[in-house]
């Protein structure tokens, strides 16, 4: 029953590593949307494997197509289907891992659950479930934009203890994009690639942080108690796999300030909008947007599939060791930048068509 | 629409600070339950304001009553009503709050969304909301215990700077509620409690680190790939008041590791049972439950209502400055304890119900 | 988890006949609205027992209160709580269903899913249950006249073989409201008391038909394809106590019908709007408002709780007889009338607003 | 947002009458349920066009493929995604209705909706749509009969006013498939062929009623006050294509009867079960099964789609006469059998895990 997300703009991921594809059905999408294959297209291919040589070789062209829900070049308002089929799938690869547990991988959990598992490249656990997302994700930042000239900006802040200064007012996804590690500051980058290439001989993985800013967020988006924009934020972010922590605006951190220093003074500026001097509520306030970035950081944990010998046990219990085969990426970072966006996408898109429905109800009506 | 929590053990919360009162109405609670308001009462007492010299002053007993859903000491499995009525409630000391708003606080999001707000004490706003959470929580833990032995142990691990180093395996409750800054380690607490006293005389406030340890869960429990209970608890945690970051066992500080120290080796145990000799993993892997201590850490702000002089605007947009009056807490961190044992409860409770209607259907009907 | 009725404007009803009262969570309703109690209580009147001669003489006057939601006369867009308490509540009448089943009522499924329930008065399968939806019914009324002068008309159409015949596009409230039973037809209204009269007399109950009308109902109402308008009115009566059957439009006897007699011709009108000839699908085409009158009926089933003695048996499973003591009408079709009314309310307001999300948020900006 | 269906069992169904295809996604099924494509197939192959000279000659195999969630022949407890490519389309048979609204059709509401539509071949309002539903009530009625040998059995109780009398206690979906109609009864079922052939060469079209009685529904199933499992049910019929009426037990009919005659009687059978003598409830008290037979009845109207020149209008709103071309069905009930059962397996299937959920918990434990 985990498999649907949003309330409005509602997506139903479906689909393994291996099998007939993975891909999603996006219910509740506006209609009238131009969109095309070729969009959704774009997003997926930051996502893909083997997109460079510190990605997982696993060879994917991840080609989509829409399979419903859009005539003529334009979304019709009713489910949209989006299939990925898979290619180059190699079960052999995994054979080991039907009987033995990777250490913190899914497969021991997935099997005390459900009792039973598909293993072929780690089932549904594989981050190819995230293709759904992503396209999901290029359908709602197309809405975000049309309707509000939304940015939505991930990138790689830090590799392990490699982190990047970086300007969130004027970060571009063209300097994000200019490397294969998705760091907009190049010489970092540099360092980054150099420590991911040295990692991966070592049959070792890392992990780190990434960074995510959104330009031009309506004033309004979030729904208090439970639906705060930070806490489905949260819940988005760390659905995604190896994700083990969220911050939004000044996060750990901010607990070292003073009420005094950690306040955002308001000012109204010169069109009489009232703003922030600082931001240290990363775009937030009281679980609603204030027209400030959102600024939110995710914590990746290194990858857990490696190369290295691990202690472990079998399906039946019984102590071995496992050194893993089969494709996987010895960081996880560059990839999860266009994931992360994607999920951003979805929480802020929902949200947007949520206050719509509540909030501008009898302005509508006297328009 | 965003106070609503839970899919099975769904629990709509009410009230605001001024006004009739507060409380929540649980819809799904299994029946036959013994539950009395006295046991949801020590829960709340917990959470009350005015329970010590360092949290508000303002007077609330906070007695609860249960309107509906139990009968002769038991649940019934209809909606439980719990209502906590208003009683000090001063709304002349808010006035100023009407058009005065407080910078970081919820007061200028909230007008601009609903274009109108219930100023007096914050509203919907309030941290008295947290009342219907922490009531509902209280029966959460019950169903736990008596299901599985769920141990919940949550408690202040740091204030501003000053961190407390606490043993997850052994940590009591009885510890933490040993002395008024819920903080088990005797001398920091007292450091603790120095800090926020200074920091009240000073009109200032400050924040920090709650953690949470979760003991005895069963294995199982949470829904990849949206649902993950991690996906959950970061949703749940997220969603209090003040909240600016989540993380789930090694978190950020995981980032630093490579995946060959990160990744948590398994054994088998004497009983057969599948271990991990590590727990960086927080208890979660794959989004599920693995069996092994869950623990997650949650990061409060400094309070933002302060005594000092800030600059800000007014409800039509002129500058001016405010010294906030009212009663609030200088650092929310020790009631802030058992608002995340409860959401952690919810969480965990509603993943239970969960779990056993998909994962346990078949075994069922075989016995 | 049944307790929750509806996905934008969201309702959460709680309480039993006896103990500490029954009332309403509204979750999701636009702010600013205009709302008062004593608006509120028109309608909760409407409803109430003891009303008449031919209602059960349960004497509650249901006086409502709003606990929270509402600020200086308006709506915050937080959740609205309406608490009803229960006055003249006499459990001992009620000892006796303690244990002996009352023939074709809920006791004995409640005992048999939840292993226990509050007998007094029927507990939550009471329809007192229903308060709390005619209480957010009120209000959803209110939206619906606000932003588009929707009227709904409910009225008794059949009591028993009793048949009213009444004109959909010009019967009013007022009407209805003349008489006792509900029925805008004064003559058949006379018969129909007489009947209920008669029957009451003889510790018996009768059934009946309830039609509802809603005229100005906006284009484009309903989500295909399970939330149909249809479907979702068909669930919102169907939950009703009582109620057998639903029909919309032609119902049962259009069955009789050939398609090309069954078809509702288009036309244009003066001012350009398609509109139909007749009136067959009674509002609905594909599951979506097509702008004409929507027209329904409920089937109520004769009261099951009656004075005359009955075979049946105790809860430990042994024959007995019982002739019920206790408070009860004989027909729950004249108080039924504005419980359909709410559901109808409820449901169109609902997709009101998912209407205005999805379909609407183009052109909004456009403006 | 219209396309999801149920709470833990839970459908997305997509696709349009032309396109890439149209099917269904399952979240929330429970693992390790074998099931094959074969055992989908037979579904399938009851719903599909041209299966008889009495439907329409759209020749489509409708042969489905599972794209996940089935691993060597067993559910794996995550998504399943069951997919039929349209092959047999004629987009050109439809051009006239890109402009010109048939009468009672879906055409004009979603044009009015959704400001466009895909118009080929009904685009999602076709009952093409209704392949994802029946593909996944094969699953829900595999599981109903492994927990606890649940039978649905669906049937044409009347077409037109030709009725049929059929025993609940005894029919069997055997004798339903003797006959292309799908009514049990051998010599009805003759003359309602006779009928719709008739119908057919008069270019115009029919309705009727589906009756479907459930046989060993496990007692407790269903959620007061809203999600009532007669609720729930109704809404699920009347999402169906061309639905216009839903009954369960007496229905419309038990209006005309005294509670005395309609109550059903309570009696202890040989084991000590409690039963009813009558079943005018239909299986289902208080808004939860009782254990005894479940008995409903939709009511379809004529097809709307007839070759019969009929007034109507454009797309711009002039006024026009259409006889429709494209391959239509003179009477849908032969076809609305399997859709029907499908319905009410997802709805029971839904509610046995929500049962189980909340109201087997701790006896669960005590095992």
């Amino acid at each position: 029953m985990g498999s649907i997300f949003g309330q409005l703009f509602r997506i139903s991921t479906f689909g393994e590593s291996h099998g007939g594809g993975v891909g999603v059905v996006i219910d509740g999408c506006p209609p009238q949307l131009p969109i095309s294959a070729e969009e959704i297209q774009l997003e997926l291919d930051r996502r893909r494997p083997g997109q460079s040589k510190i990605t997982t070789p696993r060879k994917e062209t991840d080609t989509c197509e829409i399979l419903s829900g859009v005539f003529q070049g334009k979304t019709t308002g009713t489910p949209i289907t989006i299939l990925v089929p898979n290619k180059d799938t190699r079960p052999q690869d995994y054979s080991e891992m039907a009987t033995t547990y990777r250490p913190s991988h899914a497969d021991a959990t997935y099997d005390a659950k459900y009792g039973f598992r598909n293993w072929q490249g780690g089932g549904r656990s594989s981050a190819r479930e995230t293709i759904g997302r992503v396209a999901a994700g290029a359908i709602a930042q197309k809405i975000l934009r049309e309707v509000a000239n939304v940015e939505i900006v991930g990138y790689v802040k830090r590799i392990k203890d490699l982190e990047a200064p970086v300007d969130t007012d004027t970060v571009t996804r063209e300097a994000v994009e200019s490397n294969i590690v998705r760091c907009p500051h190049g010489e970092c980058a540099q360092q980054m690639i150099d420590l991911i290439e040295q990692i991966r001989r070592e049959k070792d993985s890392i992990g780190g942080v990434v960074e995510c800013v959104v330009r031009n967020v309506p004033r309004g988006l979030g729904e208090p108690v439970f639906d705060k924009l930070e806490a489905d934020l949260a819940r988005g972010i760390m659905s995604l796999p190896a994700s083990k922590g969220f911050e939004i605006g000044s996060g750990f951190s901010g607990t070292l300030l003073r009420g005094s220093e950690h306040n955002d003074p308001f000012y109204p500026d010169e069109e009489g909008n009232i703003r922030t001097r600082s931001n240290y509520s990363g775009g937030v306030q009281g679980g609603i947007s204030n027209g400030e970035n959102i600024i939110l950081r995710a914590a990746f944990k290194p990858t857990s599939t490696i190369g290295k010998s691990q202690e472990t046990v079998t399906s039946s219990g019984e102590a071995t060791e496992l050194a893993a085969k089969g494709r996987h990426d010895p960081c996880v970072l560059p990839r999860a930048v266009p994931m992360v966006e994607a999920m951003v996408a979805l929480v802020l898109c929902d949200h947007l068509l949520r206050d719509r429905a509540q909030c501008h109800l009898f302005e509508q009506e006297g328009e």
